[in-house]
């Protein structure tokens, strides 16, 4: 749906372009690392998601005519413009795949273009990249709690704007089966599905004449909403109604719908009523502020609910406002680089970079994935990164790299996975991850270690720098 | 940036159109009206936004082929789909105008169409006014405690994907003053500002040929990012040298920007350190996690602060999610229409219905809102929605209608105001609200009252539907 151009940027980054430019430095090569400093939701994991996506677009990022003028307009000089106009990036990137579990402190993807290039699409790349593993992490909360139930996304109208659009893409990674947004739905080819809305009730002078009408447009598909006027009293015995009239044309009606009142109670009496009238076959949905927590609570109560339709809480994320992924340069003009922090965890890693799943000899991950330099093939015992007591012998454990080539040279390396392919991949990794690591409270801390030779990089940049100071 | 099409909905608005359609219902008018049920951020008052642009996406919105072919793979019927190739909105808009104060429980903006255009666009009006209420809301609530200071929108990397382009639009409407997100700047002629990465620091060998490379490249614009290494014994003395380095080429730095640390000591020491340098001139600029609390108490605590930068809390509305906005039935086909809820406060309000801001003789809003039936040109007595003894008397007071009309026949009526425009109208509206209702703690309450005929017609229909079930 979107048009990506890139001025889908911040001013700095073109600001510190132009000075690059000046001084002769396009051609200097980085290394930018992504990662996060703290998983979301207090939670043991998180989902990579909008990669595939953002790749595609970097490879077909321009800027328009309308981004040239508007940069002459701000100041930026003639010849820079015209290195603009001709922009395109040239790069590689390396990155877990996506649908990866991934943790925090780690790279998770990196860049090794001109410094130029590594700017321009640093705000696009967190942009895209923060949203969908917040949204696919937490659509992947969901789907732990609800089992086999079904889950739909409703959130659009609540989205962040046309941040709905990718909290749809990013909601089927994590594990959800459909959406109610019809142009996400379209474009990434997700089941879409839709009931009706208390003003269908409301536009009839009756709820049963309603009911009767969508029974007869959607025989399919019919969900019929029972909460506009009495769910007990009214909207339940209407859809029996409904329900046996559909049985004598043949038809079946898929579910009822319940959207206010107490879900648990609500469900049990109308799942009741359903089954004394002979309607086991019709499923209960519900809706209303509903999220993870929510739904373990009404699962918990053996609330009779089989599909569950998650809105706000699903597609901004809540209660996290965003993913505190970064991008820090790892590497420029031949050189190793770092940025001190008055806080040791803050200081970042130097180097370009590989990064190790640690599994036993069986296949199972041991809870612990280990930073290398690129140059390592394997690390035979990993550092804690700055507790300098702790350490663990790698020797007899498989290491699996993680950081792959994604693009190179500008092009991307892959055949773009369907979604349902990078979701079957997702839950595959996830079920490699012990459960200790995806309980809600207090889950148990995924290890990430550093290997001694990129200890010793880091170490050596920080005492030049405090040396310095 | 956005190319919307009709597809940017939920797919039950599509459903409820082929019932509709089906049985002939597609000429039936209905009014919906626009509101939310709660202020954001506990506060008291919110700030109107994404009408305009709303109103002309509405105006172009059309079913592209793409659309159509994906639903017609959904199942809809041909004659169906043929009407969809032929969809404009043809219905008329009764709103409040956009910038300006508004309160909850009271209609913001009317809808009246046919029923089926009115079902269609609720997902897309739903989508970009709650979004942008809330964010040009939380903007209003942090240039309230930033006074003069300069506030400019950081928060794209950190936004919900492509939300952040409307975040920014709406971050201006409540008071910001610019934002490092260019493509918003040039598709809102938003005053764009962007200063250096740690990145550009880092990629030098040391600090102060990083920040002499910049002073030369923006002579006019600079600002150093002073926190890579050490901001008091590094990035402030390398900044000074190269402050004084300008001065002598004819040159002035504008600001140090400080992104970490205690910004309260920080500030007080870089100003110490700048003025005895005699560089008072030089500007503060912070950033680094703010919003209107942290700014608030920065201010408190006398920070020099000039300009802060603010990013995911502005962005993302946190800690809200989302605006609750809802979109309710409230006639069709001629007839009144409610939804009666377990809760009183719930119930909707029937009819099609004009809000009246209550001024006293000399223009000053009193503190309430009063919502009458359209055909009410002024409003005797105001009584409280719910509770049946509490009224006021209104005869004595000033009544400005705030619902007019904004698009008819399809039609935008008014020529589109300039960002600034709509800014400085807000301004202004804010402006004529006491300020018991600006406080963050306990806000004083804004009445928000019915008429008597607007009251009686819904007690009638709630009377109705009680006794049928």
């Amino acid at each position: 749906m979107e048009n990506f151009t890139a001025t889908y940027t911040d001013q700095y980054q073109l600001a510190m372009a132009q000075v690059y430019f000046n001084k002769g430095h396009k051609e200097h090569m980085a290394v930018f690392d992504y990662f996060f400093r703290e998983l979301p939701f207090n939670g043991g994991y998180a989902i990579f998601s909008g990669l595939e996506e953002l790749l595609e677009i970097i490879a077909g990022l321009r800027f328009s005519k309308e981004d040239i003028q508007f940069l002459k307009r701000q100041g930026f000089e003639d010849d820079f413009l015209e290195y603009l106009e001709n922009f395109k990036f040239t790069g590689n990137i390396y990155s877990c795949k996506e649908g990866d579990v991934i943790f925090a402190t780690r790279p998770i993807l990196q860049i090794e273009s001109n410094i130029i290039e590594a700017q321009i699409v640093e705000t696009l790349l967190l942009n895209l990249l923060n949203f969908q593993t917040l949204i696919a992490t937490k659509a992947s909360r969901i789907r732990l709690v609800a089992g086999d139930c079904g889950l739909l996304d409703f959130g659009l109208r609540r989205a962040q704007a046309t941040g709905g659009y990718f909290a749809t893409r990013a909601a089927i990674i994590g594990g959800f089966d459909g959406t109610s947004n019809v142009v996400a739905g379209r474009d990434y080819d997700i089941p879409v599905s839709g009931t009706m809305a208390h003003s269908f009730v409301q536009s009839y002078d009756d709820e049963l004449e309603a009911f009767r009408d969508f029974a007869k447009g959607r025989p399919e598909k019919c969900v019929l909403l029972v909460d506009t006027y009495n769910t007990l009293k009214s909207g339940i015995p209407n859809a029996i109604t409904v329900a046996k009239e559909m049985e004598k044309r043949g038809d079946k009606l898929l579910a009822i719908r319940l959207d206010s009142g107490d879900l648990s109670y609500l469900a049990k009496e109308s799942r009741r009523l359903l089954d004394e009238a002979g309607l086991d076959y019709v499923k209960i949905a519900a809706s209303n502020q509903l999220d993870e927590f929510v739904i373990k609570s009404l699962l918990e109560q053996q609330a009779p609910i089989d599909i569950f339709g998650v809105g706000t809480n699903l597609v901004t994320g809540n209660p996290d406002a965003a993913l505190d992924g970064v991008y820090k340069l790892a590497w420029s003009n031949g050189k190793p680089r770092i940025k001190i922090s008055e806080s040791i965890s803050k200081v970042t890693l130097p180097h370009k970079k590989q990064v190790f799943r640690i599994k036993d000899k069986t296949g199972k991950c041991i809870g612990a994935d280990a930073i290398g330099l690129a140059s390592q093939n394997r690390i035979e015992e990993m550092f804690h990164p700055y507790e300098p007591y702790k350490s663990m012998k790698l020797d007899e454990f498989e290491q699996e790299p993680l950081l792959k080539p994604v693009m190179l040279n500008g092009k991307v390396v892959d055949k773009k996975r369907s979604l349902k392919e990078i979701t079957e991949y997702s839950f595959k990794r996830l079920s490699e991850l012990p459960i200790e690591y995806k309980r809600f409270n207090n889950p148990h801390i995924y290890k990430i270690g550093i290997s001694k030779e990129l200890r010793e990089e880091r170490d050596k940049l920080i005492r030049k720098f405090k040396n310095t100071f």
